[in-house]
């Protein structure tokens, strides 16, 4: 998988004894932004100023760093850092967080799961791309270890979570923001780039919380994102899927925003489901156009993810409820282990790649 | 309604062609902190750096403005600025907002509106303070314009909100942040003060888009706040209302933090309910307790609410749906006008009030 002058995604990274700021990830090595480029918004500890800055700037900067690092080694190799030099840390600070839920095969398994026998989707699902808001206090960057959350399971039922899962999602940075009262103009003009999510998740406490407000304490524990942010320009493009019916005259797609995007899902090592992004029903496109339709404003940072990742086929899965269908069939790992849900000491690392472009990863061990 | 020294609420002010900066209000002038107590964390354009501070220096810089006040007032006067010579601006920095729904009658009524026959409650909301995260970006200061919204209201019907609500509510400012993992430690140890919200809401919207995920464009292009945070310390406490069943340890009470205030909801400038926040059910502590009992972490700034405050009786209910009775029951105005939820030029003004101290107001006009 390569991490050449096609790809160049961004993060935020310090050495021992200094202060972060941004770099671009190129083979094993760090770009260092700032001194390479001399632009001070590079001197800061996220990628907001940069990405603040507009399409224009994102798109010359990245041309900028492919001819430095294609035509003046020389001098940009005394920038580049080898990677087990530095630290890496979130990438950007997250203004608000939306979780959607654009899966229509996710959507579909976990209406089998909890209502079985009545149909599987709810009556909207068809017409909008059902999303809610999550906490971005507690968006960490991969690596950062998943404290198992208590909380209640049951009526009168306190402990720890009995179904600790993970859901694999792409996430989508905002730079551009917006006022309050206008929707967002063209998705290239306010998304600045990519991320992998692990939306962990407490299926129990969810279970018993979430009637009539939507997940709550189930998720806010935490919710992991990639070190490196993939720009929107890296990234292959495909049509999006059919839609049936046609969606309202907002949600028409005005360009093709089909991801081309293939998942893993590794389970302490073990690879345990390939979710496609192609499958997904609602395009990137189509969520920021909903998001932003009732004049809701938009703000440099904001992070709005896809919802569980999963395709039609069992082994497509992006989340554990689905792969053990809510526990009552269990993953076989080598050795003879099961898993139904996770178990304290459990490594999950999510990676991505796009037509040889590869999009890293997001790792969390729970404990 | 005294705004004298045992108030002294917390704002952001600028004169004009000046920055913002953080100010007191006495009478009907603002202090100027910056200059009259010479501290820099004054000078910024939000209560965050002072809120962060902590329990011992909110009541210590409390106690020396009440003295600057009472006893030097020659010097003081040079730091009061008329209140109609400054601008007021949003008091603090929103991190994450969170919405509760703590009000058994608002509940209830919600219940019987919506499921009319079944019982009102839903199974989990004796058990616990049930809540969501909402839209910080969206959170404005008193005053602000609020746009009607547009979206789909229905399986292939969209256009302009028919059904814009109000929601009369309390809203408690972290000033004190935790590490994720662990649950917060008393109240008043995280908690600097309260705000008045008025949590915008399109009733139409919320019905079609709500399940199962919860609210999100509903409520998310507005959330206007009153311009002034109430110290904790300033308020008078009352003991919680009784609840059954017990509720769950880590939601049992260590300390009264009923709170005895009277609201008065406007609709352009009539009276036309007046919630009492004595009637609530889940009580503040409660609401943090549960909030991070999963080991969500805190941030200075963040934003909890109470949801909306409704009492037994009829004119004690905090939203338009229930006022109404979703439109069935059109509140009369003067000059023969009725209402059953917003019409374009309509202002809705929330006040508050406490054993004789003013929370000031939180006003918005739709259109």
């Amino acid at each position: 998988m390569s991490w050449g002058v096609d790809n160049l995604p961004y993060g935020v990274f310090s050495c021992p004894g200094q202060r972060p700021r941004v770099g671009v990830r190129y083979g094993d090595k760090v770009l260092d932004l700032a001194s390479a480029l001399h632009d001070e918004v590079f001197a800061a500890p996220s990628l907001n100023p940069f990405m603040a800055r507009g399409r224009a700037a994102w798109h010359d900067t990245r041309a900028l760093i492919q001819t430095k690092l294609t035509s003046d080694r020389f001098v940009t190799d005394r920038h580049l850092i080898p990677l087990d030099q530095v630290r890496l840390h979130l990438p950007f600070e997250v203004a608000d967080y939306v979780d959607f839920y654009c899966s229509l095969d996710h959507a579909s398994n976990i209406g089998k799961i909890f209502r079985p026998g009545s149909e599987p989707l709810q009556p909207n699902w068809r017409h909008l791309p059902v999303g809610y808001h999550g906490r971005s206090g507690t968006v960490v960057v991969s690596g950062t270890p998943i404290r198992r959350p208590q909380g209640q399971l049951g009526p009168g039922v306190f402990g720890p979570c009995q179904k600790l899962d993970i859901e694999a999602e792409l996430g989508f940075v905002v730079g551009v923001p917006t006022s309050m009262g206008s929707p967002a103009g063209a998705f290239e003009d306010h998304v600045f780039g990519v991320t992998l999510v692990n939306d962990w998740s407490a299926r129990d406490i969810q279970s018993w919380e979430y009637v009539p407000l939507g997940p709550f304490l189930a998720k806010s524990f935490a919710t992991s994102i990639s070190p490196w942010v993939t720009p929107l320009e890296a990234l292959p493009r495909i049509p999006g899927r059919a839609q049936d019916p046609e969606p309202a005259a907002y949600l028409r797609r005005q360009a093709d925003w089909g991801l081309d995007i293939e998942l893993e899902i590794l389970l302490n090592g073990e690879v345990v489901a390939r979710p496609p992004y192609s499958a997904m029903y609602w395009t990137p496109d189509q969520m920021l156009a909903h998001l932003t339709v009732n004049g809701a404003s938009l703000r440099t940072g904001d992070l709005f993810a896809s919802g569980t990742i999963s395709g039609p086929e069992q082994g497509q899965r992006g989340s554990l409820i689905e792969l053990t269908w809510n526990g009552t069939e269990p993953i076989k790992l080598p050795g003879g282990e099961t898993r139904t849900f996770l178990q304290d000491g459990d490594t999950v690392t999510i990676r991505a790649s796009a037509a040889g472009l590869t999009l890293g990863e997001v790792s969390g061990t729970a404990g």
